[in-house]
């Protein structure tokens, strides 16, 4: 399933998960997106790579944020974005999945920028895409999340030097995230050894399903923690839990500043994003000065930027 | 609350309503506006102010119209526009507006325009704006859509000349439009005396809310005015007022060509659309040679710009 | 109702339908189209003929390849592009189609793509435009397509030399498809004189409304075709049909291999799509070596361009 992803030079030709995704691919991705990095307010700097290339965003599920993020990344490489609103599409006709991607092959489009709940598109449409095109994931079911793991692993590495001496707790509903599953595999390629996973136990993976230590006690898996990154919680999802309130929630898995404390002094706070203020964090420890939640968002447009340049250089 | 649209320079940094805005300000932007106005299908010019810039519409409110007007106005001046479905986006799901507005900010987007039912959702917006950030209201509840005012009062200026010897009639649901508290706002800073308010009754505003004469009567309205400015008016609203048919409301508020030649020879017919012909106006006033309907939709484009390149020059 | 296709010189101002268009003008616009043409994964050429022009998608059905493809055409040719939803616009709020256009027109949009259900839409918002304005009909009611009509013989044309010695045979639903109007028309005008339509008789036109022989029988029709177009079958028609199962009507119309080999060595198949693999055709003959289907939306971009170009030239 990871060939798929490279060429016959062993370059990287399409990003549907990081498994299989080496220290030194992964390692040299980031160093080009920390060259691509623009602060908020900084003067833009056009680039061309993508010049007279077509992005297409397939969004089978609604995205304001990842989907914006992979079209400013796009656009600010000089491509052409194409979005299309896959819930009225021709799929909903009856269309095949590859029907679609031979259709806008056949048109030019050059990198296809997938989101779909089921287990599997990103691969199926990678292994039907011709020679010169491009699949990117952005989103699959609960499985991976590629760009997000990649935009984690490296607002890390700009914190906090030495991954393989870091202690990260992952707070919330693993079970069903693929934004965990995809930041897991990528500090385990950087070398992290210290991961711990915490929730409900019916909100957790199974044993030995991911790398790292679960944890239904929310303070112990933050104790000591380098890195506190919470996870957003479906309302749906918690009430069926054994911890069905909002307030019990948060008491029990929210990160307010009682619990950060447990933290080792100078630990980051993360959160992929959209936030349920007041459910699984604070509004103090969300906007407060160890939160580097909004330095995520920046930098998920360095590492898409970065993904897109590598296919075109 | 309008302090908030100015930079310590005193230069415009948001624009949320013509509250607080003065002549010298208004008229500068108006001077900008027609430097920068193109009619249709002559060459178009391109601009580079806002090159790499991205301007992001916000609309929480469906619009094609201002939405439009918003997009080509930021394109035509270089910059990225990125459409954001506000009705299926990350606010859905629980995210604040604050922290919508946060992520993209964090994405490099530089100016907000944005539409919403509620009030006060452009100024929280730009209360927590980054500083090199801009903040558009496109239209707030009823209160204030500042572009559509300046479009207003720089059409009536392209045709006459001194704004203080003219009388204007805005005639329709005067309660429920923010259109006509704006143009009243920016013709009141251009010194207008003679402003005239006409409706029935339960759409008009509440004595002393607005500047300007209140009137049930159409007739004496537009009788002798210089312009004559016709809102849209909603069918729900008309029919639990007192003149709830749609033949009843034409004869007594809708412009015919009987209505107008009460007013003065050569005064202008203004409709900040969509119009509904044959409800609030007759189709051949809305043709006719008085009307400068169409050439709104022009300046609506040219201010729009104006205030864009301002916030860059 | 061609002749509002032309301006006061004789070339094309508006493609309503390829109805009245002439051998030379058409043999002409494919020409250009050749020109035109890159293929997916070659080095695109960026072209400026309508750099700074204003093109707007009007589509009042969905539409996702139609849609895309125009887009794509346009801005390969510079052109900024507008994406209208017609389903949640200003049209809704009671404003006319043509009140729709002038708003437009006002804003500097200089090309109007439109799709819609109801005949006549094109015609009138063509009848209605300024003088420099152009419009596009992108499919209208059962009745017209006209560029898909032009890639259609587009793509026939550069695998079949001469038109007028084709034997082609389109089959499926032929009554309400706007693809074989279109395409029959294109053909008739190029000089073919052998066009045959089968499908069932609920759905064949009624005699002499199209140029063409009548057939029910598939296999006939086929027989010794250089050509063999396939056309999309919707599911409720087909219900209503005298072939009323999916079973049923992929033994009697569908192109299996069986049927294919009735057909000319070398005769090529085509399908408009979207497909419905396994009801109107055999996902091997899709797929297979006489398959022009990818190539067929790798034209459509192609003619759309050469159109645009053409009234910018």
């Amino acid at each position: 399933m990871s060939d798929i992803q490279f060429d016959a030079r062993g370059r990287l030709r399409h990003l549907l998960t990081l498994e299989g995704i080496g220290r030194q691919t992964l390692t040299a991705l980031l160093d080009r997106a920390d060259a691509l990095r623009v602060m908020p307010g900084e003067a833009p700097r056009r680039q061309t790579w993508l010049a007279g290339r077509t992005v297409a965003n397939l969004f089978f599920e609604p995205s304001t944020r990842t989907r914006a993020s992979f079209e400013l990344a796009a656009r600010r490489l000089g491509a052409d974005v194409l979005n299309l609103d896959m819930q009225s599409s021709s799929t909903v006709k009856g269309e095949s999945l590859e029907d679609t991607l031979y259709t806008l092959e056949a048109m030019n489009v050059d990198v296809f920028v997938v989101r779909h709940k089921d287990e599997g598109v990103p691969t199926l449409l990678a292994m039907h895409a011709a020679p010169h095109v491009h699949v990117l994931n952005a989103g699959e079911a609960h499985l991976s999340h590629p760009t997000q793991g990649l935009l984690d692993v490296f607002t890390i590495r700009r914190h906090k030097k030495d991954i393989s001496q870091l202690s990260v707790a992952i707070v919330g509903d693993i079970k069903h995230s693929r934004v965990a599953r995809s930041v897991v595999r990528g500090l385990v390629t950087l070398g992290a050894r210290d991961i711990r996973l915490a929730g409900p136990r019916s909100l957790l993976p199974k044993a030995g399903e991911m790398k790292g230590e679960l944890f239904t006690d929310a303070d112990k898996a933050v104790a000591g923690a380098d890195v506190v990154m919470m996870l957003r919680i479906q309302k749906e999802r918690m009430q069926k839990s054994s911890v069905p309130t909002v307030a019990a929630y948060f008491k029990r898995y929210g990160l307010d500043r009682r619990r950060l404390r447990l933290a080792k002094p100078g630990a980051i706070v993360m959160h992929p994003g959209p936030m349920n203020r007041g459910i699984e964090i604070a509004p103090d420890v969300a906007d407060g000065p160890q939160s580097v939640i909004r330095e995520q968002v920046t930098n998920g447009v360095a590492v898409r930027m970065a993904v897109l340049q590598g296919f075109y250089t």
